[in-house]
């Protein structure tokens, strides 16, 4: 049998004030979503421990089935992986941010989110910066760009020269852990953001982005030093071809880690505009080709971010749509399915939080449970009962008979 | 109190089309099994964690109260245990099959499953073979034996003689793991292997069935290589005498490390032909003379591995007629008694499977849930939630007012 994950990001809340008292997935209406429901098994699944909010890189490792208290090394590097760049095993990613800085201050950490010109910025970055250490820079979505220092004796032991507030001057880069490859690394950090900075002021991009009555993009934030996890890819673990179909950089870092081969689909994206709903056929023809195929839909979770339930009722709408497609051509016998969350990300937040997310697994031999409907609380009534995010892999890999028995 | 624990070897299934869509549980009558659930509390338990398929080695040593990841050290020994042998603390046992060879090809992995002559061949095999380390050979059950090389420096980490396929040569035992003990191991077991085919070839047994029309039993395959689990035994962790009545030889191994007396019961068998029904006697005879109580009931597990989901019902129904027999002669105020399987072995399998056991505790002061059947689906809902079976003896031993708190 073949395995489809289907994830939407942040898709699990809590009740909502403006839903009357409903969470997004108990407020819309989600025929396909319930018929997993219905005729599955269901269960909740804390994507790290209970009560411990997870991260979507952290969620990810744990869903693809490795501990990530033990080998997440932060989220630089799968985020430059994502991106497309090629880090090596010793490399060190960073994810970096076009910012807007006035007399010294931060005035706008996303410099307007207008991308207008940035890939000539970087173009003109990557020619003109000289380290003592090679490096590539590529953009990313949005104002977002990707860093990645090549060489050994680097660390990714550094804090941030995101302060994450407006209003504040960036932060010189500092080693966090008092090693000498930590001090040599932040330096070329800090050399690398002080030459970039050079090459933004006055540039062409930034007069012509000014005419425009565009922020400039003259400062470059950095954040998120992070080197390769450690892991074990599924193709290796589970014998299996496996492929991800994802929007995100991040997700797409992380499943490379992990083995997965990515799919590109047009139009796709990580907001509101995606168009998942109208992709089902390649995703059938993914199934068709891989073992194990993995489906990221991300605008539940931007959604959350936004802090807005009706919109978010909506894009869980989109996906539910989407399922139908799928499921229309989809043999129960040969495929199944699980559906579920990395993290529940309130809205009445707009961050993530500690709740466990809800999990339906579809089709083969599973023991069906008396839950009709996919939310938060109809699945904590699920045969399932609760596991961890770690233990989803074995159990999805059970149900397509490709699990080995230990012991005789 | 006392306590008694009644495993059904692979009793747990899946939903089986030949039955409605009900498991072999759901699917019989079964007053007995529904009346610990409706008077009890309920559960489901992973026999190692979820999605990962359990040997009856494993799952026992789980049952008992150790992490199996951490002690297993293979089968062979707890096998050589179980059929009477007494290898030592540093012996290394083997699984070994009467096998028939012709022209250098495995032509039956059991020689015909008939045991004819068998005592013979052991002696005259333990006789003339001379190995550079003593040895023991035993006959077990059907043609199986199990043998024992003694003597420090040996090694387990050896692949099987057995290719577990006929139409295949024999193998030649390998080091797994490439030290020279393996390699001096294998040496060893290769040449019991090549001398007992010299004893067998033409001995007058073999003659003797060839006669009789039924397969030559020339060569021994042999498997499983297996050294002594280190383990707590159950009486001195809990303080308590421990026996157990089983008629498979593995599950005697498995409760000779752990400390249990074996008790024997006339007319146990791990076929279809048990009597386990008619000998409640002896169990209630053991309860007077024991703490507490293990009971292995195999034929559920030889049904499932049958594939043959009628079978299996009958089998459980033979186990329903053995409950109801018992608890007519046991005070719940005096007695608690959890009845579980060690692992799912699907019928439409044939194997084992990652699926957790239903598992229900009677008597004493359980807290008492909804439930009013003994099965997968049922006990899904039961007020014990999820356990992993590690966690089994402290639950019924808390029952039991067994176990010690832990900081004051």
């Amino acid at each position: 049998m073949k395995a489809l994950l289907i994830l939407s990001d942040g898709i699990a809340d809590v009740p909502c004030p403006q839903l009357g008292g409903r969470t997004p997935l108990e407020a819309g209406t989600n025929p396909h979503l319930d018929r997993l429901a219905a005729e599955g098994i269901t269960g909740l699944m804390d994507p790290l421990k209970p009560g411990i909010p997870a991260g979507s890189d952290t969620a990810h490792i744990a869903i693809f089935g490795e501990n990530p208290f033990s080998v997440y090394r932060g989220r630089g590097y799968l985020e430059a992986l994502g991106v497309g760049l090629s880090p090596g095993a010793d490399d060190i990613g960073f994810r970096v941010n076009f910012g807007t800085v006035t007399d010294g201050v931060i005035t706008d950490r996303r410099a307007g989110r207008d991308p207008t010109g940035l890939s000539e910025l970087v173009r003109d970055i990557t020619r003109e910066v000289s380290l003592s250490v090679p490096f590539s820079l590529k953009e990313a979505t949005g104002t977002r760009a990707a860093l990645v220092l090549k060489g050994s004796g680097l660390s990714y032991h550094l804090t941030d020269g995101d302060p994450h507030r407006e209003g504040l001057a960036p932060l010189s880069v500092c080693p966090s852990d008092g090693s000498d490859d930590a001090s040599r690394t932040a330096e070329i950090v800090n050399d690398f953001v002080a030459q970039a900075a050079e090459v933004l002021r006055g540039h062409p991009v930034n007069d012509l982005r000014e005419a425009r009555g565009l922020l400039p993009a003259n400062y470059m934030l950095v954040r998120g030093a992070g080197i390769r996890p450690v892991v074990t890819p599924l193709p290796e673990r589970y014998g299996i071809s496996a492929c991800c179909i994802a929007a995100t950089a991040l997700i797409r870092g992380v499943a490379t880690c992990f083995g997965l081969d990515l799919i590109d689909v047009p139009g796709l994206t990580g907001e509101y505009n995606t168009v998942l709903e109208d992709r089902a056929g390649y995703v059938l023809e993914a199934l068709d080709a891989y073992d194990f195929v993995f489906v990221h839909f991300k605008a539940t979770d931007t959604a959350s971010h936004d802090g807005n339930p009706r919109r978010k009722v909506e894009m869980i709408e989109k996906l539910d749509t989407f399922v139908g497609r799928l499921l229309a051509g989809i043999d129960p016998q040969k495929v199944v399915v699980a559906l579920t969350g990395d993290h529940t990300t309130p809205c009445m937040l707009g961050d993530h939080s500690g709740e466990p997310v809800p999990l339906v697994l579809w089709g083969g031999r599973v023991r069906t449970d008396d839950v009709l409907s996919y939310g938060e609380r109809s699945c904590a009534k699920g045969g399932i009962g609760r596991l961890t995010a770690q233990d989803l892999m074995p159990v999805l890999m059970n149900q397509a008979g490709r699990v080995h028995k230990f012991g005789e």
